[in-house]
Protein backbone atom coordinates (compact mmCIF):
# COMPACT_ATOMS: atom_id res chain seq x y z
CA UNK A 1 0.00 0.00 0.00
CA UNK A 2 1.28 3.41 -0.77
CA UNK A 3 0.22 6.16 1.41
CA UNK A 4 0.62 10.23 0.27
CA UNK A 5 0.11 12.02 3.59
CA UNK A 6 -0.64 15.84 4.00
CA UNK A 7 -0.43 18.30 6.65
CA UNK A 8 -2.66 20.84 5.59
CA UNK A 9 -1.67 24.43 5.24
CA UNK A 10 -1.39 27.49 3.24
CA UNK A 11 1.67 29.46 4.40
CA UNK A 12 3.73 25.61 3.83
CA UNK A 13 2.27 22.42 3.11
CA UNK A 14 3.91 18.97 3.50
CA UNK A 15 3.64 16.21 1.57
CA UNK A 16 5.03 12.65 1.97
CA UNK A 17 4.62 9.66 0.85
CA UNK A 18 5.96 6.02 2.08
CA UNK A 19 4.94 2.44 1.12
CA UNK A 20 4.36 -0.61 3.39
CA UNK A 21 6.27 -3.39 3.49
CA UNK A 22 6.69 -7.19 5.27
CA UNK A 23 4.97 -6.49 8.85
CA UNK A 24 5.54 -2.83 10.46
CA UNK A 25 8.04 -2.05 8.13
CA UNK A 26 7.64 1.19 6.38
CA UNK A 27 9.77 2.58 2.96
CA UNK A 28 10.49 6.19 1.92
CA UNK A 29 9.10 7.08 -1.37
CA UNK A 30 9.38 11.10 -1.64
CA UNK A 31 8.73 14.24 0.19
CA UNK A 32 8.48 17.66 0.21
CA UNK A 33 6.59 20.93 0.96
CA UNK A 34 4.01 23.49 -1.04
CA UNK A 35 4.92 27.22 0.21
CA UNK A 36 2.57 30.17 -0.36
CA UNK A 37 3.24 33.79 0.42
CA UNK A 38 0.25 35.41 2.55
CA UNK A 39 0.19 38.71 0.04
CA UNK A 40 -1.84 36.12 -2.14
CA UNK A 41 -5.60 35.90 -2.00
CA UNK A 42 -6.38 32.94 -0.06
CA UNK A 43 -8.11 31.24 -3.48
CA UNK A 44 -4.35 31.25 -5.49
CA UNK A 45 -3.25 29.71 -1.90
CA UNK A 46 -5.00 27.07 -2.06
CA UNK A 47 -4.76 26.80 -6.06
CA UNK A 48 -1.26 26.48 -5.22
CA UNK A 49 -1.60 23.26 -2.38
CA UNK A 50 -4.57 21.83 -4.81
CA UNK A 51 -1.91 21.99 -7.68
CA UNK A 52 1.04 20.57 -6.39
CA UNK A 53 -1.28 17.51 -4.65
CA UNK A 54 -2.67 17.21 -7.87
CA UNK A 55 0.50 16.74 -9.70
CA UNK A 56 2.16 14.38 -6.46
CA UNK A 57 -1.25 12.22 -7.01
CA UNK A 58 -0.50 11.66 -10.63
CA UNK A 59 3.37 10.81 -10.24
CA UNK A 60 3.21 8.51 -7.66
CA UNK A 61 -0.24 6.74 -7.75
CA UNK A 62 -0.99 6.61 -4.03
CA UNK A 63 -3.75 4.13 -2.99
CA UNK A 64 -4.78 6.24 -0.37
CA UNK A 65 -4.18 9.81 1.10
CA UNK A 66 -3.84 10.52 4.62
CA UNK A 67 -4.72 14.25 5.72
CA UNK A 68 -4.57 15.38 8.97
CA UNK A 69 -7.71 16.29 11.00
CA UNK A 70 -7.86 19.84 11.82
CA UNK A 71 -9.45 20.95 15.07
CA UNK A 72 -10.71 24.56 15.48
CA UNK A 73 -9.80 24.45 19.28
CA UNK A 74 -6.06 25.01 18.59
CA UNK A 75 -4.73 28.22 16.91
CA UNK A 76 -8.43 30.09 15.71
CA UNK A 77 -6.27 32.57 13.79
CA UNK A 78 -4.37 30.11 11.33
CA UNK A 79 -7.19 27.26 11.61
CA UNK A 80 -9.72 28.44 9.02
CA UNK A 81 -6.67 28.16 6.61
CA UNK A 82 -5.77 25.10 7.52
CA UNK A 83 -9.34 23.88 7.25
CA UNK A 84 -9.90 24.88 3.97
CA UNK A 85 -6.44 23.56 2.70
CA UNK A 86 -7.37 20.22 4.11
CA UNK A 87 -10.71 20.43 1.92
CA UNK A 88 -9.31 21.15 -1.15
CA UNK A 89 -6.42 18.10 -0.54
CA UNK A 90 -9.86 15.97 0.30
CA UNK A 91 -11.47 17.16 -3.04
CA UNK A 92 -7.92 16.65 -5.12
CA UNK A 93 -7.93 12.64 -3.78
CA UNK A 94 -11.65 12.39 -4.22
CA UNK A 95 -11.78 13.48 -7.63
CA UNK A 96 -8.46 10.68 -8.22
CA UNK A 97 -10.83 8.30 -7.15
CA UNK A 98 -9.12 7.39 -4.19
CA UNK A 99 -9.89 7.42 -0.45
CA UNK A 100 -9.57 10.06 2.09
CA UNK A 101 -8.45 8.65 5.76
CA UNK A 102 -8.31 11.65 8.88
CA UNK A 103 -5.88 11.11 11.88
CA UNK A 104 -5.68 13.57 15.09
CA UNK A 105 -2.21 15.27 15.38
CA UNK A 106 -2.30 13.19 18.43
CA UNK A 107 -2.98 9.74 16.91
CA UNK A 108 -0.05 10.39 14.48
CA UNK A 109 2.01 11.24 17.31
CA UNK A 110 0.89 8.22 19.67
CA UNK A 111 1.38 5.59 16.57
CA UNK A 112 4.83 7.39 15.68
CA UNK A 113 6.24 7.72 19.25
CA UNK A 114 4.25 5.99 21.44
CA UNK A 115 3.00 9.21 23.20
CA UNK A 116 -0.21 11.88 22.12
CA UNK A 117 1.86 14.80 23.59
CA UNK A 118 4.92 14.15 21.69
CA UNK A 119 7.15 17.22 20.62
CA UNK A 120 7.69 17.83 16.71
CA UNK A 121 11.16 16.97 17.28
CA UNK A 122 10.69 13.61 18.89
CA UNK A 123 7.78 12.83 15.92
CA UNK A 124 10.80 13.65 13.00
CA UNK A 125 13.75 11.97 15.22
CA UNK A 126 11.34 8.66 15.13
CA UNK A 127 10.28 9.25 11.77
CA UNK A 128 14.05 9.66 10.72
CA UNK A 129 14.31 6.12 12.08
CA UNK A 130 11.42 4.35 11.00
CA UNK A 131 12.10 5.43 7.32
CA UNK A 132 15.93 4.86 7.96
CA UNK A 133 16.79 8.64 6.94
CA UNK A 134 20.42 10.21 6.73
CA UNK A 135 18.71 12.92 9.00
CA UNK A 136 14.98 14.44 9.59
CA UNK A 137 13.25 16.04 6.86
CA UNK A 138 13.12 19.62 7.09
CA UNK A 139 10.91 21.65 7.65
CA UNK A 140 8.83 20.43 10.38
CA UNK A 141 5.59 20.18 7.93
CA UNK A 142 7.76 17.32 5.66
CA UNK A 143 8.18 15.62 8.75
CA UNK A 144 4.64 15.72 10.11
CA UNK A 145 3.63 14.64 6.75
CA UNK A 146 5.59 11.64 6.51
CA UNK A 147 4.39 11.04 10.42
CA UNK A 148 0.77 11.49 8.94
CA UNK A 149 1.59 8.89 6.23
CA UNK A 150 3.55 6.08 8.52
CA UNK A 151 0.77 6.72 10.91
CA UNK A 152 -2.20 5.50 8.31
CA UNK A 153 0.05 2.36 7.35
CA UNK A 154 0.34 1.14 11.10
CA UNK A 155 -3.59 2.32 11.46
CA UNK A 156 -5.54 1.27 9.22
CA UNK A 157 -5.03 -2.81 9.33
CA UNK A 158 -6.25 -1.75 13.03
CA UNK A 159 -9.15 0.34 11.59
CA UNK A 160 -10.04 -2.30 8.55
CA UNK A 161 -10.58 -4.98 11.53
CA UNK A 162 -12.82 -2.67 14.03
CA UNK A 163 -14.85 -2.15 11.00
CA UNK A 164 -15.44 -5.54 10.06
CA UNK A 165 -15.80 -6.10 14.01
CA UNK A 166 -18.97 -3.63 13.72
CA UNK A 167 -19.79 -5.25 9.87
CA UNK A 168 -19.92 -8.50 11.40
CA UNK A 169 -21.97 -6.89 15.08
CA UNK A 170 -23.92 -5.46 13.09
CA UNK A 171 -25.20 -8.68 11.22
CA UNK A 172 -25.38 -10.54 14.33
CA UNK A 173 -28.08 -7.73 15.57
CA UNK A 174 -29.74 -8.06 12.23
CA UNK A 175 -30.53 -12.00 12.55
CA UNK A 176 -31.00 -11.77 16.31
CA UNK A 177 -33.64 -9.25 15.33
CA UNK A 178 -34.96 -11.31 12.35
CA UNK A 179 -34.97 -14.38 14.95
CA UNK A 180 -37.38 -12.10 17.53
CA UNK A 181 -39.59 -11.27 15.05
CA UNK A 182 -40.30 -14.96 13.83
CA UNK A 183 -40.59 -15.67 17.50
CA UNK A 184 -42.96 -12.98 17.68
CA UNK A 185 -45.30 -14.15 14.70
CA UNK A 186 -44.98 -18.05 15.52
CA UNK A 187 -46.92 -16.82 18.90
CA UNK A 188 -49.42 -15.40 17.03
CA UNK A 189 -49.99 -18.59 15.03
CA UNK A 190 -50.56 -20.39 18.67
CA UNK A 191 -47.70 -22.07 18.24
CA UNK A 192 -44.92 -21.95 21.10
CA UNK A 193 -43.03 -19.41 22.04
CA UNK A 194 -39.31 -19.20 22.43
CA UNK A 195 -40.02 -18.61 26.14
CA UNK A 196 -42.41 -21.74 25.90
CA UNK A 197 -39.46 -24.05 24.22
CA UNK A 198 -36.92 -22.81 26.78
CA UNK A 199 -39.53 -23.79 29.96
CA UNK A 200 -40.33 -27.17 28.25
CA UNK A 201 -36.26 -28.36 27.99
CA UNK A 202 -36.35 -26.70 31.64
CA UNK A 203 -38.94 -29.20 32.63
CA UNK A 204 -37.66 -31.93 30.87
CA UNK A 205 -33.84 -31.47 32.54
CA UNK A 206 -34.99 -31.40 35.84
CA UNK A 207 -36.92 -34.66 35.37
CA UNK A 208 -33.77 -36.14 34.51
CA UNK A 209 -32.24 -38.53 37.24
CA UNK A 210 -29.74 -36.71 40.09
CA UNK A 211 -26.07 -36.21 38.93
CA UNK A 212 -26.81 -36.15 35.30
CA UNK A 213 -26.65 -32.28 34.82
CA UNK A 214 -25.05 -31.12 37.81
CA UNK A 215 -23.37 -27.46 38.46
CA UNK A 216 -19.85 -29.33 38.22
CA UNK A 217 -20.67 -30.62 34.78
CA UNK A 218 -19.91 -29.08 31.13
CA UNK A 219 -22.49 -26.20 31.37
CA UNK A 220 -22.74 -26.44 27.41
CA UNK A 221 -24.51 -29.38 28.01
CA UNK A 222 -27.84 -27.92 29.54
CA UNK A 223 -30.86 -27.95 28.58
CA UNK A 224 -31.99 -27.36 25.02
CA UNK A 225 -28.74 -28.37 24.07
CA UNK A 226 -27.15 -24.87 24.04
CA UNK A 227 -23.49 -24.76 22.62
CA UNK B 1 -21.68 42.47 -12.90
CA UNK B 2 -22.98 38.25 -12.24
CA UNK B 3 -21.78 37.49 -9.01
CA UNK B 4 -22.16 33.85 -7.85
CA UNK B 5 -22.88 34.13 -3.43
CA UNK B 6 -21.95 30.72 -1.82
CA UNK B 7 -22.97 29.83 1.59
CA UNK B 8 -20.94 26.90 2.18
CA UNK B 9 -22.11 23.89 3.93
CA UNK B 10 -21.75 20.11 3.62
CA UNK B 11 -25.24 19.08 4.59
CA UNK B 12 -26.51 22.33 2.69
CA UNK B 13 -25.07 24.41 0.71
CA UNK B 14 -26.65 27.60 -0.96
CA UNK B 15 -25.90 28.96 -4.43
CA UNK B 16 -26.96 32.52 -5.63
CA UNK B 17 -26.60 34.00 -8.40
CA UNK B 18 -27.41 37.74 -9.12
CA UNK B 19 -26.71 40.75 -11.63
CA UNK B 20 -26.22 43.86 -10.42
CA UNK B 21 -28.04 46.78 -12.63
CA UNK B 22 -28.48 50.99 -12.99
CA UNK B 23 -27.58 51.89 -9.28
CA UNK B 24 -28.69 49.51 -6.17
CA UNK B 25 -30.87 47.69 -8.58
CA UNK B 26 -29.79 43.83 -8.30
CA UNK B 27 -31.81 40.96 -10.70
CA UNK B 28 -32.14 37.67 -9.47
CA UNK B 29 -30.89 34.90 -12.00
CA UNK B 30 -30.81 31.56 -10.47
CA UNK B 31 -30.96 29.71 -6.77
CA UNK B 32 -30.04 26.22 -5.82
CA UNK B 33 -29.07 24.12 -2.99
CA UNK B 34 -26.32 21.36 -3.00
CA UNK B 35 -27.03 18.88 -0.14
CA UNK B 36 -25.42 15.95 0.81
CA UNK B 37 -25.82 13.11 3.44
CA UNK B 38 -24.05 13.05 6.63
CA UNK B 39 -23.43 9.02 6.02
CA UNK B 40 -20.65 9.92 2.59
CA UNK B 41 -17.48 10.12 3.21
CA UNK B 42 -16.36 13.63 3.72
CA UNK B 43 -14.75 13.60 0.87
CA UNK B 44 -17.06 12.61 -1.78
CA UNK B 45 -19.27 15.02 0.14
CA UNK B 46 -16.65 17.85 -0.50
CA UNK B 47 -17.14 16.53 -4.08
CA UNK B 48 -21.05 17.07 -4.40
CA UNK B 49 -20.02 20.74 -3.16
CA UNK B 50 -17.26 21.13 -5.80
CA UNK B 51 -19.08 19.24 -8.88
CA UNK B 52 -22.03 21.51 -8.90
CA UNK B 53 -20.15 25.06 -7.83
CA UNK B 54 -18.18 23.99 -10.86
CA UNK B 55 -21.65 22.96 -13.00
CA UNK B 56 -23.34 26.16 -11.93
CA UNK B 57 -20.07 28.31 -12.83
CA UNK B 58 -19.78 26.74 -16.84
CA UNK B 59 -23.57 27.44 -17.27
CA UNK B 60 -24.36 31.16 -15.46
CA UNK B 61 -20.48 32.26 -16.32
CA UNK B 62 -20.38 34.92 -12.88
CA UNK B 63 -17.51 37.66 -12.85
CA UNK B 64 -16.98 36.90 -9.92
CA UNK B 65 -17.72 34.31 -6.30
CA UNK B 66 -18.37 35.86 -3.12
CA UNK B 67 -18.21 32.91 -0.61
CA UNK B 68 -19.23 33.71 2.81
CA UNK B 69 -16.44 34.06 5.48
CA UNK B 70 -16.39 31.19 7.90
CA UNK B 71 -15.36 31.96 12.04
CA UNK B 72 -14.48 29.65 14.08
CA UNK B 73 -16.46 31.09 17.28
CA UNK B 74 -19.58 29.50 15.85
CA UNK B 75 -20.52 26.19 16.51
CA UNK B 76 -17.31 24.26 16.44
CA UNK B 77 -18.94 21.18 15.80
CA UNK B 78 -19.85 21.84 12.32
CA UNK B 79 -17.34 24.73 11.46
CA UNK B 80 -14.61 22.34 10.09
CA UNK B 81 -16.58 21.07 7.66
CA UNK B 82 -18.17 24.64 6.67
CA UNK B 83 -14.16 26.11 6.14
CA UNK B 84 -13.62 22.53 4.15
CA UNK B 85 -16.30 23.48 1.56
CA UNK B 86 -15.53 26.90 1.63
CA UNK B 87 -11.80 25.72 1.08
CA UNK B 88 -13.45 23.94 -1.99
CA UNK B 89 -15.75 26.43 -3.42
CA UNK B 90 -12.88 28.90 -3.68
CA UNK B 91 -10.76 26.14 -5.45
CA UNK B 92 -12.72 26.22 -7.86
CA UNK B 93 -13.32 29.51 -8.73
CA UNK B 94 -9.84 29.98 -9.22
CA UNK B 95 -9.53 27.32 -11.47
CA UNK B 96 -12.49 28.84 -13.21
CA UNK B 97 -10.08 32.07 -13.31
CA UNK B 98 -12.38 33.86 -11.09
CA UNK B 99 -11.98 36.31 -8.57
CA UNK B 100 -13.27 35.35 -4.91
CA UNK B 101 -14.40 37.67 -2.27
CA UNK B 102 -15.28 37.10 1.53
CA UNK B 103 -17.60 38.58 3.40
CA UNK B 104 -18.44 38.02 7.02
CA UNK B 105 -22.16 37.05 7.81
CA UNK B 106 -22.78 40.25 9.74
CA UNK B 107 -21.35 42.40 6.65
CA UNK B 108 -23.78 40.76 4.90
CA UNK B 109 -26.87 40.98 7.15
CA UNK B 110 -25.63 44.94 7.67
CA UNK B 111 -25.40 45.26 3.99
CA UNK B 112 -28.70 43.51 3.06
CA UNK B 113 -31.02 44.11 6.26
CA UNK B 114 -28.67 47.55 7.54
CA UNK B 115 -28.46 45.62 11.00
CA UNK B 116 -24.97 43.15 11.72
CA UNK B 117 -27.24 40.87 14.12
CA UNK B 118 -30.33 40.86 11.75
CA UNK B 119 -32.26 37.15 11.65
CA UNK B 120 -32.45 34.93 9.09
CA UNK B 121 -36.03 35.44 8.22
CA UNK B 122 -35.26 39.64 8.27
CA UNK B 123 -32.28 38.29 5.69
CA UNK B 124 -34.98 36.10 3.88
CA UNK B 125 -37.60 39.30 3.64
CA UNK B 126 -34.77 41.59 2.63
CA UNK B 127 -33.69 39.33 -0.45
CA UNK B 128 -37.23 38.73 -1.09
CA UNK B 129 -37.95 42.68 -1.42
CA UNK B 130 -34.55 43.35 -3.00
CA UNK B 131 -34.93 41.05 -5.96
CA UNK B 132 -38.54 41.24 -6.67
CA UNK B 133 -39.38 37.84 -5.43
CA UNK B 134 -42.68 36.59 -5.30
CA UNK B 135 -41.89 34.42 -2.07
CA UNK B 136 -38.66 34.14 0.60
CA UNK B 137 -36.18 31.55 -0.91
CA UNK B 138 -36.15 28.36 0.54
CA UNK B 139 -34.53 27.04 2.62
CA UNK B 140 -32.45 29.60 4.41
CA UNK B 141 -29.24 28.75 2.88
CA UNK B 142 -30.21 29.66 -0.58
CA UNK B 143 -31.84 33.05 0.86
CA UNK B 144 -28.18 33.67 2.30
CA UNK B 145 -26.53 32.37 -0.79
CA UNK B 146 -28.82 35.42 -2.72
CA UNK B 147 -27.60 37.58 0.35
CA UNK B 148 -24.38 37.44 0.13
CA UNK B 149 -24.14 38.11 -3.81
CA UNK B 150 -26.36 40.49 -3.29
CA UNK B 151 -23.67 42.19 -0.23
CA UNK B 152 -21.20 41.74 -2.87
CA UNK B 153 -22.79 43.43 -5.61
CA UNK B 154 -23.19 46.43 -3.30
CA UNK B 155 -19.87 46.50 -0.97
CA UNK B 156 -17.49 46.04 -3.99
CA UNK B 157 -17.83 49.49 -5.66
CA UNK B 158 -16.70 50.67 -1.79
CA UNK B 159 -14.46 48.13 -1.67
CA UNK B 160 -12.25 49.08 -4.88
CA UNK B 161 -12.65 52.76 -4.12
CA UNK B 162 -10.76 51.41 -0.79
CA UNK B 163 -7.93 49.71 -2.84
CA UNK B 164 -7.53 52.40 -4.96
CA UNK B 165 -7.03 54.84 -2.18
CA UNK B 166 -4.86 52.22 -0.13
CA UNK B 167 -2.83 51.65 -3.70
CA UNK B 168 -2.34 55.87 -3.74
CA UNK B 169 -1.47 56.13 -0.40
CA UNK B 170 1.44 53.15 -0.91
CA UNK B 171 2.43 55.20 -3.87
CA UNK B 172 2.62 58.69 -2.28
CA UNK B 173 4.76 57.10 0.76
CA UNK B 174 6.83 55.20 -2.23
CA UNK B 175 7.36 58.90 -3.77
CA UNK B 176 8.28 60.94 -0.17
CA UNK B 177 10.90 57.48 0.41
CA UNK B 178 12.32 58.26 -2.82
CA UNK B 179 12.48 61.58 -2.30
CA UNK B 180 14.27 61.25 0.95
CA UNK B 181 17.12 59.06 -0.45
CA UNK B 182 17.86 61.39 -2.63
CA UNK B 183 17.89 64.47 0.47
CA UNK B 184 20.24 62.28 1.98
CA UNK B 185 22.29 61.59 -0.76
CA UNK B 186 22.64 65.29 -1.84
CA UNK B 187 23.37 66.01 1.61
CA UNK B 188 26.35 63.74 1.59
CA UNK B 189 27.58 65.87 -2.00
CA UNK B 190 27.84 68.41 0.01
CA UNK B 191 24.83 70.58 -1.63
CA UNK B 192 22.59 71.64 0.54
CA UNK B 193 19.70 69.90 2.63
CA UNK B 194 15.63 70.05 2.03
CA UNK B 195 16.23 71.46 5.89
CA UNK B 196 18.49 73.82 4.51
CA UNK B 197 16.87 74.55 1.52
CA UNK B 198 13.63 75.05 4.27
CA UNK B 199 15.29 77.39 6.13
CA UNK B 200 16.70 79.39 3.65
CA UNK B 201 13.23 79.53 1.74
CA UNK B 202 11.65 80.68 5.67
CA UNK B 203 14.38 83.22 5.71
CA UNK B 204 13.45 84.57 2.79
CA UNK B 205 9.67 84.80 2.87
CA UNK B 206 10.10 86.47 6.30
CA UNK B 207 12.42 88.83 4.86
CA UNK B 208 9.12 90.44 2.52
CA UNK B 209 7.04 93.56 3.05
CA UNK B 210 4.39 92.17 5.89
CA UNK B 211 1.06 91.06 4.50
CA UNK B 212 2.33 89.47 1.56
CA UNK B 213 1.80 86.07 3.74
CA UNK B 214 -0.60 86.07 6.50
CA UNK B 215 -2.46 83.38 8.28
CA UNK B 216 -5.33 84.72 6.55
CA UNK B 217 -3.89 84.19 3.28
CA UNK B 218 -3.91 80.88 1.37
CA UNK B 219 -1.27 78.77 2.87
CA UNK B 220 -0.87 77.36 -0.25
CA UNK B 221 1.46 79.71 -1.39
CA UNK B 222 3.66 79.94 1.68
CA UNK B 223 7.27 78.82 1.61
CA UNK B 224 8.52 76.72 -0.44
CA UNK B 225 5.53 77.60 -3.20
CA UNK B 226 4.13 73.36 -1.83
CA UNK B 227 1.35 72.56 -3.51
Amino acid sequence: MRVLGVDPGLTRCGIGVVETGAGRAVTFVDVGVVRSGPDLPLERRLLAVADEVERWVARLRPDVVAVERVFSQHNVRTVMGTAQASGVVALIAARAGLPVAFHTPSEVKAAVTGEGRAGKAQVATMVTKVLGLDAPPKPADAADALALAICHCWRSPMLDRMAQAQARAAEIAEVHKARLTQARATQEDGSPTAAQQWAAARAAAQSRPAGSWTASGDVRRGPGGRR
